[in-house]
């Protein structure tokens, strides 16, 4: 890769680092493998942060928001201001993603990356405004390369800034479903109609003109194949930023929360310019749309939760948090049947 | 119900409160149902409490231990001085639901319902003691009816002396999982062979071994079809002194996290004796014992986790509490599409 857009990423899974940690975890007082799970999650978070004694420190839930051209053509239950509505319940405190990061001690980022009515500057809001939403992707690509380039460029500097080694992506933008859909379908090989979902809640009509919609905006961008014209065709400026957030945080070998279907679809952009994005990453939920299950699968990803959760906002990864805190602390607090003076298999 | 070892239980099922309850979290800012199952979590904790704000306060881990004379005849992979040994490790703070329980601010209650070896008297440590482990049920009961009661009214005075309003049962014994399965053959009609599992870690042989045990021990105990004569034939101490335990925090609701498969064990018996327990249950998690899944099914719950834990220690519990905080905080916290002057579905 010379492209200074990405970045080069290390192989991180040490066998023998790897090897340790499985050992530690095996002498620990309990039957061998009965903590499930935990005890692969455990390992991974020692790989990532390449430790035998992972600690999670100062996590950080970045939630980028940004409108979507496509909207106008009905593809979502909600109309548009929904995006900057929500964007100012995610600062003042109300929102699903509010309360979690609060509950968890989750500080709490949130990007306006391109909504279509600019906000008034105010505390925890980040403006790196690409445009006033994308443009319409039947009429042709919904960002420039340009303007995706910005975006990604944009989510690396933003995860720079951010202190900490864990972070967790969210995202809000009336329309994003369709892109994500787009991008597993275009970047997975899948069938179209079978990665479209309700989103926020369409009837079966909704359903069926959304695929419609979809469909033919697949056509049209064709030759959009490679990832990142692949990422400007269908956008958003939301998942753009993600991008870079998440090859900058991968670079850093900061823990990757992978939250639902349009922050994992950010992640399958990432995995699809360098492989290696998904060693750092741990999947909080499978999601309620009927894209997810297939885009984990492609990512080589399986969920810890599995809730029918279809919110978005970064939501399922604070759900997930507390069983990332308690791998770790399993490691390093959990006596040894050697220290524990415990006695082993008869 | 007139025996005064085993509490009436009003339905607490109040149909308007639970209409009032998914009123409020329909109009929370969320597309409708985007919680998924948090959102039913969040109106049965709320029916629970009796309330449309619930919080939940001073949650208490009781873990109740006790031994088996059953563990002679070769169960478990592990020898039976484990439970005392895994005890010590719990007040001691080393143990998988010790380091949970910190995590998440959870008291920790550690009951000797019948240990084999006494231990000495310690802070942490309740010692109600039925005798040195129970007797081999190939031979007879595992306990006497007598001894059956006296640990059942333990237990209900035990949460009867705890604070807060929700318990998290937990349990320790070596041999334990084999009276869970006898449980549910003889309650639940299930087939002994398919709820018999692997326990702490058995091989092949060893569950073939631990299969045929259990097929002549429900044999032997063919008429003991009805709840209480069934627990006192197959035990054990900590098992029936949790159902004492189960039966006192459903009587004044407490919300009861119910762990894997011998604390739902507790659950199945108290549910036989009074069928409102599991209104104030929530199933934390799905073990990986054969038998948790049908449990589950004949008690009409779901868990919340699925990570294939079994260990037991009230352990799942611990895992699953965030969850019910959040589905808590989700209801007193988040604002509603009124409140927060966010558009409705277009």
């Amino acid at each position: 890769m010379t492209d200074p857009l990405i970045p080069d990423l290390p192989d991180i899974d040490d066998p023998q680092l790897a090897a340790r940690l499985q050992s530690l975890i095996d002498h620990k007082i309990k039957p061998l493998g009965a903590l499930g799970r935990l005890e692969a999650l455990a390992v991974r978070l020692g790989l990532i942060l390449g430790t035998e004694a992972p600690r999670l420190e100062r996590p950080q839930m970045l939630v980028c928001a940004g409108d979507h051209g496509l909207a106008a053509r009905g593809v979502s239950a909600y109309p548009q201001e929904v995006t900057a509505q929500m964007v100012l319940n995610f600062l003042a405190g109300g929102a699903a993603v509010s309360v979690l990061a609060r509950q968890h001690g989750l500080a709490l980022t949130v990007v306006d990356c391109g909504i279509a009515r600019e906000l008034p500057a105010q505390p925890g809001l980040l403006q790196r405004r690409i445009g006033p939403g994308t443009a319409d992707m039947l009429a042709g690509p919904a960002m420039t390369r340009a303007q995706c380039d910005a975006a990604i460029a944009n989510g690396r500097e933003i995860v720079r800034a951010l202190p900490g080694n864990a972070l967790l992506p969210g995202e809000m933008g009336i329309g994003n479903t369709s892109s994500a859909s787009l991008l597993l379908a275009r970047l997975a090989g899948q069938d179209i109609d079978a990665c479209t979902g309700i989103g926020t809640g369409l009837d079966d009509a909704g359903r069926a003109r959304k695929r419609d919609v979809l469909r033919e905006v697949l056509a049209r961008h064709a030759r959009a194949t490679a990832p990142l014209d692949a990422l400007a065709a269908f956008g958003g400026f939301e998942i753009a930023t993600l991008v870079g957030a998440v090859l900058q945080a991968a670079q850093e070998r900061r823990v990757i929360v992978v939250d639902g279907f349009i922050a994992s679809a950010a992640v399958l952009v990432a995995h699809a310019l360098q492989p290696r994005v998904v060693q750092r990453c741990v999947a909080a939920h499978g999601s309620a749309e009927p894209g997810h299950a297939p885009m984990l699968r492609a990512l080589g990803l399986a969920p810890l939760l599995d809730l029918d959760l279809r919110l978005g906002e970064g939501s399922g990864a604070a759900l997930a948090w507390p069983l990332l805190e308690s791998a770790c602390r399993i490691l390093r607090e959990m006596a040894s049947f050697e220290s524990a003076g415990v006695s082993t298999r008869g």
